[in-house]
This record gives structure tokens, sequence and C-alpha cells, in this order.
């Protein structure tokens, strides 16, 4: 996402920090434009199995919501996975994981290529996740909340037999508040506590996460999920958070209450989606930390990464469900 | 201590941090040189009620265990104590607290000044806790071992009634075994992470820490305290590490392989002391806080200090004793 590009990161001066959601809208879509089918602003792309590869860095809890939702839907025949490293520089993230250095079906070093392959001259961050045309290497999007939402609705027909139902229609409305109020007050409410700019932004930005946090603790306390017996999108969006919490927002973003593991309800609910497949086999916290901690040079100039803590606690009884 | 006086605070690049141990070696006591007295590089001063000025900050771990063994010991009528702030710049700790900035008793700004009016010149560290004759306005001493030792050892008998044996002498081999670890792996282990200058020489102080933090865990399971059934000289030098880890040195300094409040027994301890008059009555969470996150402007750029954790968790039963 954009201010895990680069160019968002330095904290704001005096005042609060304000994510760019200013992304290229195109979308890969079944059909062409319908009622309620959502922005139409971009272009738009045909479902094509093959044609797409996905380019998500694990450490990135925006793009690892993508990777998730590909696991949990079974595309991964169909749409193909690259994963830049978790590390970048101010101007793009690298495939420096990969052999040589390049992505091996894109064949290039920096994501940057595929945008400005598409965008001659692109100025605005490099972002993942991204969805790149294979056979043209072109930027295709980087919209992250459309990317999981068509996964779901526009590729149903190559989903694995038994997929989810990720965005149950009886539950869309509550569904949608619950995941908006969790987008402004945690997923983006973390970075808004970690890049203020002033004491005042920060102690603001702390009582927002917080007091969600503990609304979050509440619901949790009678519901398996978030939208109750079954997993959903709200909680893909929910969980890359609470996996980066004690390994990064705490101590990094100083969002340090308590950690994820002090909230019983929350803590039961982290490792319950954890030890379910798709959630923990795609969180590399040693990626996540390099991240956060290599990246942000002016929150954490000696490039120190953290050594605790240690992860076995993700894989102790949930004690849910 | 001297990397609180703002000359030894950067980490050191590419390697290990190491404190300087070159302090003003004087020393107050009842009489002159005797066998088994010490070290005597120094000068020495009597012992008189009402001569001399503890000036320590309640934010520095140092000064702290000599305003917690000043209480302890009931030597509040015949030592007086002044209290700079928490935060200091490069060149002293000041009096900011006190009305126009200025300690009531030195009428001092800047506690430099007594050290330049004993030394005119001095170039080392101005560092807390400091001793300084009231009526001259000349520092005494700055060596922090030997203050509290000469508390209990040279004004005995200004103690108050019942004060405990806080170096009891049949203790006193395995107590100076113990102490030298809790100093070398602890008291200054968690500042060998914070301000370690390459990840190998973190992760090497961090090894270190934990394997004595769980030598302490295991120590503290059969025992109240440190040497066993009553309060020791040790016990006041451990805590006041303990007293900072979940609020500065867990997330500041990178010691985050778990909270001490994750620990059972030293989190116990570190309560039934902090529930002890002299220890938490001294001990104060915002100006530590301000400390170490204002004053550490390499590794805390933005100057923002964490609101948590919550200091209520201390106050909690301890079930010990």
């Amino acid at each position: 996402m954009s201010d895990e590009g680069g160019q968002k990161q330095e904290y704001v001066e005096q005042g609060e920090f304000e994510r760019d959601t200013n992304y290229v809208a195109d979308r890969i879509t079944k059909h062409a434009r319908r009622p309620g089918h959502g922005p139409v602003d971009g272009e738009l792309w045909p479902v094509e199995p093959g044609r797409y590869r996905l380019v998500a860095a694990k450490a990135c809890p925006w793009a690892n919501r993508a990777i998730i939702v590909r696991d949990l839907l079974g595309l991964q025949d169909v749409i193909s996975l690259g994963t830049p490293g978790p590390t970048h520089d101010a101007r793009s993230w690298t495939f420096d994981l990969d052999e040589g250095g390049r992505d091996p079906v894109l064949g290039i070093e920096r994501l940057r290529e595929a945008y400005l392959k598409r965008f001659p001259g692109y100025e605005r961050g490099i972002t993942v996740p991204a969805v790149v045309e294979e056979s043209s290497g072109e930027l295709v999007t980087n919209d992250y909340p459309w990317i999981t939402h068509d996964f779901f609705f526009e590729w149903r027909e190559h989903h694995r037999d038994g997929a989810p139902d990720l965005w149950p229609e009886h539950l869309r409305e509550e569904m949608d508040e619950v995941m908006q109020r969790v987008f402004t007050e945690v997923n983006n409410g973390v970075y808004r506590c970690g890049f203020a700019g002033s004491q005042d932004a920060y102690e603001a930005a702390y009582a927002r996460l917080w007091s969600t946090l503990e609304w979050l603790e509440e619901r949790l306390a009678d519901r398996r999920y978030l939208m109750g017996e079954a997993i959903t999108e709200a909680d893909v969006r929910l969980f890359t958070t609470l996996a980066r919490f004690d390994a990064v927002y705490h101590g990094h973003f100083k969002c340090n209450r308590v950690k994820l593991t002090e909230m019983p309800h929350l803590w039961g609910y982290a490792r319950d989606l954890f030890q379910t497949p798709g959630f923990g086999d795609n969180t590399d916290f040693e990626q996540i930390k390099q991240h956060y901690y290599l990246v942000h040079t002016d929150i954490n100039p000696s490039g120190i990464v953290p050594a605790g803590p240690d992860p076995a606690v993700w894989l102790t009884a949930h004690g849910r469900g």
C-alpha cells in the first residue's frame, strides 16, 4: 500500500498521518460494467486463468490480505504469485528473494518496472499488492480493497470446492460497517500512531485505536469470528494487523497499552485464524519485522531488528469454536 | 550515571556499548581509612547530618537506587534530596521541576554547576546520583555504588529504628556475586541491547540479558527476595531496572522477548517490592518514560513518548510472602 512504497513513510511533522488512497482503479471482472458492480473509474480486464500475476510482499499487511484470500478461495492455479522481499527503497519493492534478484515469471528486478511499462513516467507510490499481466508485464491494478473483492465475486467459477463465502449477502451491510471501522481505526490506526508528527496527534490516534480494540474485544467475546460463525473478508482484513501487533506495532508504532496476547478474546481469535490454513502459513514474522524496522529509518535509525517476541505462542491452544 | 549524562548515549557504530565507569571516587565515611573499607582513591568526607544533599533524578535507574535506600534507612532528615527533572541536554541534568528552575537549597539551575565548582573545567559526564556539599555547593561524589554502600555502613547511627539490614554479613559473598551478575547482565544489559551498534552486537546482548533473566526467574521461584526472606541492597539494584522494563526497555531498547508481566516470579517479586514503602512511592513512570524517549533522540527521533503501558498493574496482588 502507498505508505509501504516509501514515499509516505515520513511521520508528518506536527500533524496527523494521512494515507494516500489514490490507486490505479482498474479491475478484473467477469462481465463488463453492471449495476451494483462498484467503481468503474478505471479500465475493466477480463477474468482469465493464467493471465495475471499477483505481486504481494508477505511483509505488507495490505498485500498479505490478497495472498490469504487467494489461498482461502483456491485460486493458486489460476492466478500466480510473485513475492517481493521485505525491504525496499524509496522507489520500489524489489524481487531480492528470487534467484538472480528477478521475478521468475515477469523477469523484472523491481516492481516499478511493471508500473512504468503501463504508465511511463508514473510518479505515485509503487505499492503492493499489485496485479500484473504476465504476457505484457504491465500493471493492471493496485487497488487493494477491490483486488480481494474481485477474487471472490468475479473469479467464483474458479474457486476450489468448499471455498468459504467471504462476503455473505445477508451480512453485507453490517460487514461493510465493521470493515470500515476496522480500516480507519485499526488497520490504518496503527500507522496513525506510528507516524504521528506530534505528541498530541499520537495520543489522539492511540485513544482511537484502543477504543476500537476494546469494541472488538467485546464483540469477539460471544462470536467466533467478526461476523459470526464463519470466516469472512472482515476477518482477513483484521487478521493481518493483529499478526503484526506484538511483533511490530506494539513497540515500533508505540501501540503499547497492552500486547495482543493480553486481550483474551482477540488473542484467542487471532490464534484461531492463524491456525487455519491460508492464514498462519502465509504469515512470516521475520519478513514482517525486517520490513518495518529496516524501511522506516526515520523511526528506527539504527536499523536493528528486535529479536522478540517468540512466535511460538501463536501455536498454543486458542480455546475457541 | 554516565550514559545518562548525555555524552555516552549514541549507540556505538558496529559495536558493543561500553559504559564509562570513571567516577569522582570520593566517599563520605564515619572514620578515616580502615581495613576492608573499600576504595580509597578519592578524598574522604565526614558523616555529618545536614551537610550533604543527594541530587538524584527519579527518572534514572542508578539515581533511583540512592533515593530508595535513603528512604528505606530513614535518612531523609539527615541527607536532603534534590531532584532534577527527567530530561537533560548533552551537558547537564537541570532543576527544571523546581520553582524558577533552580534547586531550592543549592540555588543552581544545572547540576553541572556543582561539578564545576569543585573541578573547574570538568569534562566528563555530569551524572546522577551525585552528592553535593550544601554549604560550598561543591560536588562530593558521583560514585553511585559507593553512595548506597556508605548510606548503609557509614550512616548507621542515623538510620531509623527497624531499618533493614541491606548488607547481611553472612550473605555478603553470595550477594556480591549476585549483584555483579545483575549489574553486568541486567542493569547494564538493557543498555547494551538498546545502544548496540550492529545487529550482531544487539543479538549477543539480548541473549546475555535473557539468559540472566531466566536465571533470576528461577532463583525467585523459591525465594521471596534475591537473597532470601529479607530485602537487601541486591533487591534495590534489580528493582530499578525491572520498574523500567515494560515502560521503556521492552520497546525502546528492544528487550522484547516477553514483558516483565509475562515472567511470573519476577513480576510477583517486582510488585512485592513496588508495594513496599520506599520503592513504588519513589517510582515515577511518567518521568521514566520522558527521560528515555526524549533524551535518546538517536533512538527515538520523533520525541514521542508512548502512552502505555498502564502502571495500574503494579498495584495488583503479588501473591508472595
